[in-house]
C-alpha cells in the first residue's frame, strides 16, 4: 500500500550493507528449510549463505536438570499457551509442567467457560454463550518492582480477539480480561517497570500492547481498499484497574514490546514499514524500524485533550505516525531504524540497551537507551545515531536473551542455532575494532528456534544459570504421534563459557514467549477465604433449594465424601442457579461437580466457591458426582437431581 | 433401596473373616487422610490397623529415565485425560507428554469443536452448538490381536454423559463418539481379546462399558422414588462400527471391565450391590460382586430375540439381574461375591485369573476363570469357589498390575503404598499353607494412589519393566501453583525382587487409567493423504470464492509462508463456509487459521482438510493469520477477509 522505507533507510546509521536477504534468496530458503524438514535427522537448514551447518551437539552434562523424586525445582516458568489460550507454570530446571492457568479459552477440567464467575471474566454475548472459545497467546510478563518481579501479576495477550487476561500470582488464575479497541492481532505485551516521572513509583502500574495489522480506521467494511485508513495501535492499559488508557497510532506492523528500567521508554519493533498487504510488499524495504515511546509525554498530550477517538471507541487516540513525529522537540514516538522486518526486541539487564534481531537480516541491533532520551531532547542529531552496534551474528535472528555478564543469546530460526555473542564487544567492532571477537559460542538446537529466555534475563537480577529454548519444529526428537508434532522445548546451560545442552520437552503447540524467575519470588496461596467469595455457603445448614417462580437456587456444600444435600428437586423448565462452596480446607483437597447429560463440571478447591445456572429442560434422574479425587469412597460421593416431569 | 447384600455374601467361600473397614473406621479414615493433607511433608495416612508408615524412599535408583537430548523414549502410554476429557499420549521412561489427542471436549490448539468435520464427530445440537462441552475420561484401552496390542485402535469413556471415543491410532486422532443409550456415569470400559465362539477372531471386535449409576428405567422423570425402577447396564458396543450391539440390564454399579484372552468373559466389579442412594447405604452389605458376563450366551440371547428394549432405545436389552441368573445352565451373568465395594478388576497376563481389589476391605481377591467357565458348566457346586485366593494385602486396595512373572502389584490408596505380591503363594496361603509369604515388597508413594499399570500389563507379552502410578494427591512434591494441585504419577522400576522408585511427574487433574506399550507396536502415519478428504482442494488454483444466494464458498490452500488467496471479499448476512487445504507434504508443517472477532481458529497438518462454517455478521477487513509457525515469514502469512458492510 504506501512505502514508508526510503525515509526510514535515509536515517541508517552509517553501516556498511550487510547481507540482507531479498525475496529471492527468501524462496532458496523456503526450500531450505523444506529439505530439513524433509530428512528428520538431517542436520539443520543448509541456507543460501549460512555457515556450514554444525554436528549435533553430542555431548551430555552442564548443570543437573533431573531431580530425585520428591525434590523441588528452583525455578518457576511461566509460558504462553499459544493458541491453547492458556498460560503454563513450570517448574526449572526440570522442565515439569506444574499447572494451566485457563485464560482466554474454556477448560473443561476447571469448569472454566462453565461457571458463572469465570464467564464474568470471559465475556459473554446476549445469548449467554461465550463471546470467544478461541485465543491465540503469545507472550507472558509479570509485574515489576524494583527492576525484578515483585510475585503479583503476570498478563498474557490473545491476539486472534486483541485480549488481554491478569494472571494473580497468590492463587494462579486469571481474574481480568479487557479487549482492545481498534486493534487487531495484538502481539507483543510488556508491563512498565517504574513511572516515567514519580520515582517513588518503581513497580508496575502500566502495561504496553503492540497491535499488529494495520486496519481500516474505524473497521467498518467502509473504504477497505483506501491504504490511507489503515493503521495499527499501541495500547496503554491500567495495570490494576484493567482498563484502556491511551492508545497511539501508528506505521508499520508491531511485533514485540520492551520497557526501560527507569520507565521513560516503551519500545515496539516494526515490522512492513511498507504498510503491505502480501508478504513481498511486507519485506520489500532493507529497513523497518524498532519505536520508542516517550511515555511522560503520552501522557501529557493526553491530559492536554491533544487527541482524537476512533469509531464508538472513548479510548483518547494521539498521533504518533512517523510523518507527525520528525521534530525530536515534540515527538511522542521515535522511529529507530532496523534491518529488515526485525523480529524481538529485548532489554538488557544492565538497563542500557535495546536489542533487536533482524530476522531477514543476519544482524542484531544494539539500542542505547540513553541516546534516544538525547534525541528527544533535541541532542543527537540523528536518531539513528543510537544504533551502537549492528553485527552479523547468523540468519534468521529473532529474540536475545541475556546471562547479566554482558553476553546476550539470540536465536537463529534458519540456522537452527542458539548464538551467545557479547554485547560491548559488538559495539567495539561496530566501532571499528575488527579484532572484538563478539561471537563467543554457537549450539544447535532442534529445530528453526522461535524464543529464547534465560533465568531471570528480563531483570535486574539476570543470573545467567539456564537457557530455554522454543523450537517450533520437533520432527525426529520424539516418538511419531501422528501428523501433529509437539514442538521441542530444550534447556540449556549457560553458567559456563560454552552452552550445554541438557534437555528436549515435547510441548503442545505452540508456545511463544516465557519468563523464568526464582521460585521465593512467588507466594502462594493454596487455600481460599470463603470470604473471597460473595455467594459462600458457611455453613452446610445454609443448604437447600429457594424457589422464586420459576428461578430456583440450589444451595450446597462439599465435605469429603459427601454433598449436603443427599438429593434435591427441580422442576422440568425452571432456570436453576446451583451454588457450591467446598468446606474442606486441607491443602489439595479439591472436589468436582458433574450433572450428567446437563453439560456441567466444574471443580472447587479448598473453601472456593462456584456457581453454574442452567434450564431444567430434561426430566429424570441425574446423578449429581464428584468428578475430582477427594477420598476413599470419592465414587459414593453423589447427589440426586430429580427433574419432575 | 433393595438390599442384596444377603443373598451376596451366602455364596461367600470359606474364608475367615477379615477386617473389613466398617462405617465407623471409614469416619476415622476420613480424619487420617485430612491429618495426611494437614502437613505436606508427613508420611502417608496413619490409619486404623495399617502397618506403621514407611519412611519416603531416599534411595534413587533402576532404570535410567533421563534421555539424552534427542534420544527417544522405548515406550509409548495412553493415558486418560480425566476432566480435560481428552487422551494424553506419553512417551516412557522418560514421562513426557508427547501428544493430547482431543476426543470429547473442544480443543482450541486443534480446532477441535470448531470444524465441521470435528463437530461431526462430537455433534451438535439443532442450533449449531455443540452438544455437550465438558467430559470425565476414566479408562483407556487399545485394540487387541493374539493377546497384544496391535496398534489399529484406541477407546476412552466419558463418564459424565456416557460416550465413548474410538481414536485411531495411525493419525493418533479421535474418529467417532457413541452416546450410550439408558445409561448413567458410564465408568469402565474394555476390548474383547478374541470371539467367544469363532477362534479365528482373535482380535478385538466388541467394546464393553460398564454403566455405573443405577437409574429409572426408562429415565423419564416418572416413579422417581420407586427403587425396583432403578438399574445400570453393561453394554456392547461394535469396535469397528462404534454402534451398540446389546446391553445387559444388571444390579449394583458397574467400576471396572476386564476380558479374558480367549474371548468367553467379561467381567465388572460391582459396589453398591445393595443399590443404595447414600454412601453409607452402598457400603452396608460386607461383599458386593464381581460380575461374569457368558458373551456367546448372550449373544444367542439376542438372536434368539429375548430381550427388551428400554424408552426410545432400539438396543436389545437381556436381563442380568442375580435375580434372573440363579441357575448356571441357562445364567448370562455369574455373580462372584467380592468383598467390600470393591474397585479394580484385572486380568493376569497368564489369562487364568481375574482379580478385584477390596477398597474397603484390606484384601484382593483372585477368581479363577476356568472354574467360572465351570459353573456356567454347571460343573462347580458353589460360584465362590472361583475365588481361589482372597489374601489381605494393605488398606485400600484399588488396582492391580503385573509383571508377567507371577507378580501382581496393587495400590494401596490409604496406606499410600504400592504392595507387590505373588499370585500363585497367595494361592497357596488361601489354600492353607501359613508359611507361603504372598507379599514381596512394598513401596511407598505420594500419596494416595489410584490407577497403576505395568509396561505391557493388560497383555501376554507384559514385561515387568516399569510401573506408572497415578497418584491423586501431589501435596509437597512439586512448586506450589495456588489451591489446585497437579496429581503425580510416579514411575517405578519393576525389574528387579525390589521396587524402585525413579521419578515424579506432575500432572493436570484428573488422569485415571492408562496403558504402557512397546513402541515399535503403532506405526504412525504423519503426512495426510490428500485422498483422505472429500473437500481437498488438490490444486491452488481451485482457490476462490463462490456464490449460491447468501451462501458462500470459500476455497483456500496453505503454502509456506502464504494463503492461496491474498484477500476474499463477502457480503455481511452471508453464510460463508471456508475450506483449507494444507498443500504442504512435509512433516510437521503445519499451518493454523485464525479469523478475529469471528471466534474461528483451526489448524491443518501436512495435506489435511478442514473447513468452518460462520455467518459473516460484522463488517470491516479481518486479517486471517497462520496461528502454527511454519516458515521465517509466518508473521507475514495473512490473507484479507473483507465483509462489505
Amino acid at each position: 500500500m504506501s512505502k514508508k522505507s526510503a525515509d526510514l533507510s535515509t536515517e541508517t546509521a552509517g553501516i556498511g550493507r550487510r547481507r540482507f536477504i531479498n525475496t529471492a534468496a527468501l524462496a532458496g530458503l523456503t526450500v531450505g528449510v523444506a529439505a530439513c524438514n524433509d530428512k528428520p535427522a538431517a542436520a539443520p537448514a543448509a541456507a543460501p549463505a549460512a555457515p556450514a551447518p554444525a554436528a549435533p551437539a553430542a555431548s551430555h552434562g552442564g548443570a543437573n536438570v533431573h531431580l530425585k523424586p520428591g525434590e523441588l525445582d528452583t525455578y518457576y516458568g511461566l509460558w504462553s499457551g499459544g493458541h491453547t489460550g492458556d498460560m503454563r507454570v513450570l517448574g526449572l530446571p526440570s522442565g515439569r509442567e506444574i499447572h494451566r492457568i485457563p485464560c482466554f479459552v474454556p477448560d473443561a477440567l476447571v469448569g472454566w467457560g462453565v461457571t458463572n464467575e469465570s464467564k464474568a471474566v470471559m465475556g459473554t454475548k446476549a445469548d449467554g454463550h461465550l463471546k470467544y472459545t478461541v485465543a491465540d497467546t503469545h507472550h507472558t510478563h509479570a509485574s515489576y518492582k524494583d527492576g525484578n518481579y515483585d510475585g503479583r501479576y503476570a498478563w498474557i495477550n490473545d491476539k486472534i480477539n486483541s485480549r488481554v487476561a491478569r494472571i494473580r500470582l497468590d492463587y494462579f488464575v486469571c481474574d481480568k480480561i479487557t479487549e482492545l479497541p481498534n486493534v487487531q492481532g495484538f502481539h507483543g505485551i510488556f508491563p512498565d517497570k517504574a513511572d516515567p516521572v514519580d520515582p517513588a513509583i518503581n513497580y508496575t502500574t502500566r502495561v504496553f500492547c503492540g497491535g499488529e495489522f494495520a486496519i481500516p480506521m474505524p473497521n467498518d467494511g467502509k473504504g477497505v481498499n483506501d491504504p490511507t485508513k489503515y493503521h495499527s495501535m499501541f495500547t496503554c492499559v491500567d495495570a490494576e484497574t484493567m482498563e484502556v488508557r491511551w492508545q497511539v497510532l501508528i506505521d508499520g506492523n508491531c511485533d514485540l514490546v520492551a520497557t526501560s528500567y527507569d520507565g521513560k521508554l516503551a519500545a515496539t519493533n516494526q515490522y512492513n514499514t511498507e504498510n503491505g498487504i502480501h508478504y513481498e510488499d511486507m519485506m520489500s524495504a532493507e529497513r523497518d524500524a524498532c519505536l520508542f515511546f516517550n511515555i511522560a509525554r503520552i501522557e501529557e498530550a493526553v491530559k492536554a485533550g491533544k487527541f482524537k477517538t476512533v469509531g464508538s471507541s472513548k479510548v483518547p487516540v494521539v498521533d504518533g505516525s512517523h510523518e507527525a513525529n520528525k521534530d525530536p522537540k515534540t515527538a511522542l514516538v521515535a522511529y529507530v531504524s532496523v534491518p529488515k522486518n526485525p523480529h524481538g526486541v529485548n532489554a538488557s539487564p544492565d538497563g542500557k540497551y535495546f536489542i533487536c534481531a533482524g530476522k531477514l537480516s543476519p544482524t542484531a541491533t544494539t539500542i542505547e537507551l540513553a541516546k534516544v532520551l538525547e534525541w528527544f531532547d533535541g541532542k543527537l542529531e540523528k536518531l539513528d545515531d543510537a544504533i551502537v552496534a549492528e553485527v552479523e551474528i547468523g540468519l534468521g535472528p529473532l529474540h536475545t536473551a541475556f546471562d547479566g555478564r554482558g553476553n546476550a543469546y539470540t536465536t537463529l530460526f534458519l540456522d537452527s542455532q542458539v548464538v551467545k555473542w557479547n554485547v560491548e564487544k559488538a559495539i567495539a567492532f561496530h566501532k571499528g575494532d575488527k579484532n572484538a571477537k563478539y561471537v563467543v559460542d554457537r549450539l544447535d538446537v532442534h529445530y528453526q528456534p522461535g524464543h529464547i529466555n534465560a533465568s531471570q534475563s528480563e531483570t535486574k537480577a539476570a543470573d545467567g544459570k539456564f537457557l530455554a529454548v522454543g523450537c517450533k519444529f520437533s520432527k525426529d526428537r520424539f516418538l511419531p504421534v501422528g501428523p501433529l508434532h509437539p514442538e521441542n522445548e530444550q534447556l540449556i546451560d549457560i553458567s559456563g563459557e560454552k552452552m550445554v545442552l541438557l534437555a528436549d520437552h515435547p510441548v503442545r503447540g505452540e508456545p511463544h514467549d516465557f519468563i523464568i524467575f526464582k521460585r521465593d519470588i512467588v507466594k502462594p496461596k493454596q487455600v481460599y477465604s470463603l470470604d473471597d467469595f460473595p455467594l459462600a455457603i458457611k455453613d452446610p445448614k445454609e443448604s437447600g433449594v429457594t424457589r422464586n417462580g420459576k428461578k430456583v437456587t440450589v444451595k450446597l456444600t462439599s465435605q469429603a465424601p459427601a454433598f449436603s444435600l443427599r438429593e434435591f428437586t427441580v422442576k422440568k423448565g425452571d432456570e436453576v442457579t446451583l451454588i457450591l462452596t467446598n468446606l474442606d480446607k486441607i491443602e489439595d483437597l479439591t472436589h468436582g461437580f458433574a450433572i450428567p447429560n446437563y453439560n456441567v463440571n466444574f471443580i472447587v478447591n479448598p473453601l472456593e466457591t462456584k456457581s453454574v445456572t442452567f434450564t431444567a429442560d430434561k426430566p429424570g434422574v441425574f446423578w449429581c458426582y464428584c468428578t475430582h479425587f477427594c477420598h476413599a469412597l470419592h465414587l459414593e460421593m453423589r447427589t440426586r437431581m430429580i427433574v419432575e416431569a
